[in-house]
């Protein structure tokens, strides 16, 4: 049996699968303190006596194996969680070997190994929620190298007709500040589920996300590109983006997977609600195998 | 005895050397049509009876070794290597193992291996000239997915100041069209090493590729990153630019390299003008191995 946390900023999911991907049973708790969410992780682990845990967290965390704090999360400022030694905890109390990563490189490796991306080596998975992150893999392999991708904070350009100053603390309108959750909610006056039917809600917002796929693209050139996250269940935005990406592009790469059936190269995740805590299983594979 | 050649767009380079990265022997020859080139290009390499060839090209070109295509330059309005078989006409040719990739990339594995990105196993290198270009090195594998990357058109943020429309013929004012060498003769109508004095012109181009830098690092977390080409002969661009990444960032990347040292992280090559000969030399090496 392999165990998978999907570590999320607000929900922890815990579960125990098969090498095959299939989940068998799973747990959800609110993400609170280190110190009232982690006995509840490592009992519900031990109960099931696993062979191997793979772990997908909320950022930013350190995925540097050579690091002094490898699996910490790093400078967070959600209350306790700064500087804890998360995979440490987890390897004190469970002794297994364990893999650690960020939840959207993990929700990549699983829409890579069990999802939409099946078909190729690459693919580039983003979360559009309460913030927006990204993680990828690259010929097989997930994307790391100073530390793990932030694409969430990348630049974007103003519409003209956007006045809304963006909500990153770090940034204002990067994308993440202009185009997560909570920047259409401060923008509208309303949360995006109840903005369904109005069209100039999601024609900004995938004015937004079509600029950063155009930028993924040019720099990584992902084989797919996978979007999820709460946003992206109004998917009247597929279509917007898929159409916007084609425009910003302007034939420039011209491959048939842009220039012709982009609705197969910009898709939801294959696995749904599941690419998260599958890809995590996947991790506990990776770290069984190795 | 290992060959290499550097094809870009206004020049070839073709040499010999060892695999240590020593060249040995060398010539130039200006880039014409392909029927008037490429003979010298065969003849030379046939006098030194060269075990393997390493190719960096300029592109687009066709990297996807499964692809019926492979080794083909694309869609580029040069006259006469539109669709042209490079590598395939150097095989018939030459009869020894190849590696073909694109000249970025092969500069940034040659500054992996043997420039200024030794201590690490990924950087990112990017030319500003005639055009812009970057290639990298991912985990000590040459960044490619559905393309090779096409780093130089990214989007970029109009400075409130600049009128210059930009001259890329597909995206207008993206990065190449903002920042490349000919953008910025056609903005102040005088060649960048006649500007060398003038403050605000560099100040003007490190806002530009300070922007671009902030991507790469968000998107790809490079271990260090190389700049190179023509314009970055300016070496008070250096400063500008890593000045302005850290504005940019402001804090959100929080590693040493960035926060600190950054002038240990934004660096010229190691390898001077030679970073993409020595890293077609890397690409012969490779091809020997496999
Ligand atoms: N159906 C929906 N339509 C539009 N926005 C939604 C929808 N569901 C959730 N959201 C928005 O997505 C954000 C939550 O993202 P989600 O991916 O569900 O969780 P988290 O990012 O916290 O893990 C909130 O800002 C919420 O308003
Ligand atoms: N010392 C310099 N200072 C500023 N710009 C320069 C300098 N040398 C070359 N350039 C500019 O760089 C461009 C040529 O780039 P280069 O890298 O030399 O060649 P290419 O990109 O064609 O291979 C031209 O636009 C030229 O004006
Ligand atoms: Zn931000
Ligand atoms: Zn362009």
């Amino acid at each position: 049996m392999l165990g998978a946390i999907e570590a999320g900023g607000t929900k922890f999911v815990c579960a125990v699968g098969k090498e095959d991907g299939t989940l068998i049973e799973r747990i959800q708790l609110d993400t609170l303190t280190p110190e009232n969410t982690i006995p509840h992780v490592i009992e519900f682990f031990k109960k099931h006596e696993i062979e191997a845990l793979g772990v997908g967290s909320f950022g930013p965390v350190d995925i540097d194996k050579n690091s002094a704090t490898y699996g910490n999360i790093t400078s967070t400022p959600k209350p306790g969680w700064k500087d804890y030694p998360f995979l440490q905890t987890l390897k004190d109390a469970l002794h297994v070997p364990m893999e650690f990563n960020t939840d959207v490189n993990a929700a990549a490796l699983g829409e890579v190994m069990l999802g939409a991306a099946q078909d190729v080596d690459s693919c580039l998975y983003i979360t559009v929620g309460t913030g927006i992150g990204a993680g990828a893999v690259v010929q097989g392999e997930l994307l790391q190298g100073l530390s793990h991708p932030e694409m969430g904070h990348i630049l974007v350009r103003r519409h003209a007709d956007d006045q809304y100053e963006g909500f990153c603390p770090y940034h204002g309108d990067c994308l993440e500040g202009m185009a997560a959750g909570p920047a259409i909610e401060k923008r509208w006056g309303k949360k995006g589920v109840e903005l369904q039917d109005e069209q100039r809600v999601w024609e900004l917002e995938s004015y937004y996300l079509a600029q950063a796929l155009m930028q993924f693209i040019l720099i990584v050139s992902p084989k797919k590109i996978i979007m999820g996250g709460g946003v992206m269940k109004q998917k009247q935005l597929f279509p917007l983006i898929q159409g916007k990406v084609q425009e910003l592009l302007n034939g420039y790469v011209a491959v048939p997977q842009i220039l012709g059936n982009i609705d197969q190269y910009i898709v939801p995740p294959g696995l749904g609600d599941d690419a998260g805590i599958t890809g995590a299983l996947m991790l506990a594979k990776r770290a069984l195998e190795n």
